[in-house]
């Protein structure tokens, strides 16, 4: 089990505060700095217990640390982690839990130079629509899947250190290329958060006194903040639009079932999408 | 509050039963019989305490009651509506619950005539993805909504009857015409059930791994009952049809900005999106 004397947490929202509760209440860390732009968020911050330490100065908040999580969101990820690197020792770690991780690592890497090979890419599958430290818990990422990728400027020893960090906070993690991430994370999160939506902009307002539970399931992930959101679709642009491909090609089979009244074409493509839906459980 | 000798339950699934189950629960009925196809399946129903009595034979079942609730599947509403009014006295009053009802307002009328004025068409907005009495409960309609479609046959009162009948069971009720009923639901209800199917159908199963609440949440209709949902969207085919074009115009708003790098636009639509998802509450 790692043991820190420091770790830093820049950005302390849901993801960040979530990694600080989860760091301290298993005693993985002696120090837990937060580190943000905003004095006041960061107060509360620490005082809901996110944090032991607060700074809103990131060269005195990253010095000294053992690991770094950048927590901000994915357009100013590369930003963040090449000033970080200008303030830490050899042995420090980077990592992040941007949503989309070829265009991080490929800014990172022109911009560091040789120090890009203490930077290991993370993306947590956890949160939901909900943002923010309030929401954050120390088992957020107990028993979720993290996503590692690290990049052809990464050693073993650094990638396996960053699978450690998360396997000590109770996730589990898996090793994708970053463009292997990027193209699946576009089809199981971006696509659906596209889709719900779309599907709420469809709805007029004076209809929501007949949505029931299917409508609120389908578009509960459009409650997500969207500046964060206009930033991961942005950044995967290009694996975004092949996934809304491919999707437009399964409506339109099932649309074009319903238009000429095929019932058993129309059937056999909801069985094989409840099949689906059914091999990952609730 | 209404008070019933005998209620028959034509179909003892998720809906029957919880109907059956919240009828006895309230004390609202002496005797509540369920009806249905398969003395194995009916057995079960009543062994849980959906029903009080049981039987296949429809003419013996529904003699004598004061409602009938149908509650099977859209395809086979009319045949057993009509079926209904010819072993029911005149004061009988008959409802559904199936999620389409111009189409079965329109065969019912066809088929019974001047009795088709017994019959008043309800859809309760409640029940999810699963199905089968094991799933009933007696506060499956507590504070739900109700949506109430008089024909142009229906008077007032028996109108009102069955108002009152969801009302005991806790629900709320709102009228509408059927037409307006079909067209709203296939933007709330049949909509949603299309996109989930379809993002399941784009999703290769070895991505499940990668799967975490958004694409579970976006996709979890689609684990419904395939042959009733074959049945729902034939029966309000032309309204979906026309549901799944205006979301295409949606859908393709947002590509286009993602396409065009127009973060602005795309924030813009996010917003919007959001807006209404959370006008919806959880």
């Amino acid at each position: 089990m790692p043991n820190f004397d420091k770790v830093a947490i820049i950005g302390v929202g849901l993801l960040g505060g979530s990694i600080g509760k989860a760091l301290q209440e298993r005693e993985l860390a002696k120090e837990v700095i937060g580190i943000g732009r905003y004095k006041g968020k960061l107060s509360h911050a620490q005082s809901i217990g996110t944090v032991t330490e607060a700074t809103t100065d990131l060269a005195e908040g990253v010095a000294g640390a053992n690991v770094v999580v950048v927590c901000t969101p994915v357009e100013t990820v590369a930003d963040q982690v090449a000033q970080v690197l200008e303030h830490v020792g050899p042995d420090c770690l980077v990592t992040d839990v941007g949503s989309t991780k070829e265009a991080i690592i490929r800014d990172i890497c022109e911009k560091c130079g040789p120090r890009a090979s203490q930077f290991v890419g993370s993306h947590p599958l956890a949160g939901d629509h909900n943002t923010g430290p309030d929401f954050s818990r120390a088992d957020l990422f107990e028993k979720r899947m993290v996503v590692i990728t690290p990049s052809d400027q990464n050693e073993l020893e650094p990638t396996v250190k960053i699978a450690e960090f998360w396997h000590a906070l109770g996730a589990r993690t898996i090793l994708l290329q970053a463009d292997e991430h990027d193209a699946a994370l576009a089809v199981t999160s971006h696509l659906p958060h596209a889709l719900a939506t779309a599907l709420a902009l469809t709805t007029p307002q004076e209809l929501l006194g007949l949505a029931a539970t299917g409508w609120a399931d389908t578009t509960r992930v459009a409650a997500a903040d969207s500046t964060l959101w206009r930033q991961i679709f942005l950044a995967n642009r290009e694996q975004v639009l092949a996934a809304l491909d491919h999707f437009n090609v399964q409506l339109t089979a099932l649309r074009t079932a319903i238009a000429t009244d095929d019932g058993d074409k129309l059937e056999e493509l909801l069985f094989e999408g409840k099949k689906i839906r059914d091999a990952l459980g609730n």
